[in-house]
């Protein structure tokens, strides 16, 4: 038996303006930050001891992280920053506020690009350069993405970081975001591409799965 | 020309109550947090941009490597947290009051300890144990260490995770401990073991090496 835990960073700036966000970096607002160290206190509770703890290299999961990391007592784990747990990029949408594109682009498209798995949103006309990605091939960053395509950049990720570990029955922390979370629990739960639209995942609201040695869910809990 | 940033923690609680710490991990105080905060804006006016970051596994050590990222805008840099780069280890003076040492142990012998490279403090009848260090043999874990033993297990790690960056020309931070910076300054800067003696690293004081490609100090400036 093993212990997953999923954590969605808690409040941003952009949450709190509802605006698209994806991979523009945004902080924690004071809410966001009382989020995270409020779920650092439940993750506490569990008294699970992690080996690992993963996030993206976008600041509000990685400062949720931090926060947690301290408030569990576990500043001393090793912490990885993938681009792969990153935000679904929004594409040209990002930086718009929500209500916004509605009115813009009429309520069933933008419910389109949101519910739909395939659908992308409208692309940049060149992806944007940001030193974050300095170290991969400019080809690695999406001028917008669907939520299959953010979930076929994770899954590798799931496939050489996470899966060996939990195997190996050590315990892992993810700090990610919405949409990839959700493409990972719909992998992890064998959920259809229509039935991931009713999954939500809340900002700092931690999910506990206790997998077995080959990483069946024995128990889903959200704390 | 390369870019080698040292910088050691801001004020610990350990700091305020004046006692010996060394592998106990003490959280930094307000005033250590706005220290680190302080030294992270002095680091943002160079412009550097940093290839990695690199910490020991000790909190206080941990967590200004934290605030100094968000504060210089690169959350985003992966970071290294290795038992090599904690501070020495007191041995059985840890948890005990400076003052209180030279009174129950006299302070020529004091002095002894704190200022020759090799003395090392009464050691630890066994080492302490802590899950932070489990995925390493139990023989890392010192009973306490001369100056010099802690320069022995720091060496290892310039060599193999510090070193090359550099000469590939990627900026390194460092953030650690008074006695492990001493060490490796005395190493960079060849210093002799009694001439170690008189250089101090204060708390959050950031100290700028610019190298050449073999890593011949062409400047060395604190901010």
């Amino acid at each position: 038996m093993v212990k997953l835990v999923l954590l969605r960073h808690g409040e941003s700036i952009a949450n709190q303006q509802n605006t698209y966000t994806g991979w523009s970096d945004v902080g924690l607002t004071a809410h966001g930050k009382a989020q995270a160290a409020e779920a650092g206190s439940k993750i506490a509770t569990t008294g699970i001891l992690f080996d690992h703890v993963h996030t993206s290299v976008l600041s509000r999961a990685i400062m949720t992280a931090y926060i947690v990391q301290d408030k569990i007592g576990q500043n001393y784990l090793p912490i990885t920053k993938s681009w792969r747990l990153n935000e679904r990029h929004y594409g040209a949408l990002r930086g718009i506020n929500k209500d916004l594109t509605r009115k813009l682009f009429g309520p069933d498209q933008v419910a389109s690009w949101r519910r739909s798995f395939y659908a992308h949103p409208p692309l940049l006309a060149h992806p944007s350069r940001s030193r974050r990605y300095h170290q991969y091939p400019a080809t690695i960053i999406p001028r917008g993405e669907s939520l299959a395509d953010a979930s076929e950049r994770l899954l590798p990720y799931w496939s050489a970081e996470l899966a060996p570990r939990l195997m190996a029955g050590k315990n892992q922390l993810i700090v990610a975001h919405g949409s990839t979370l959700r493409a990972l629990v719909k992998y992890m739960e064998d959920i259809s591409d229509a039935g991931i639209n009713k999954v939500e995942i809340g900002n700092a609201q931690p999910i506990v799965y206790t997998l077995d040695d080959h990483l069946k869910i024995l128990k889903k809990q959200t704390l």
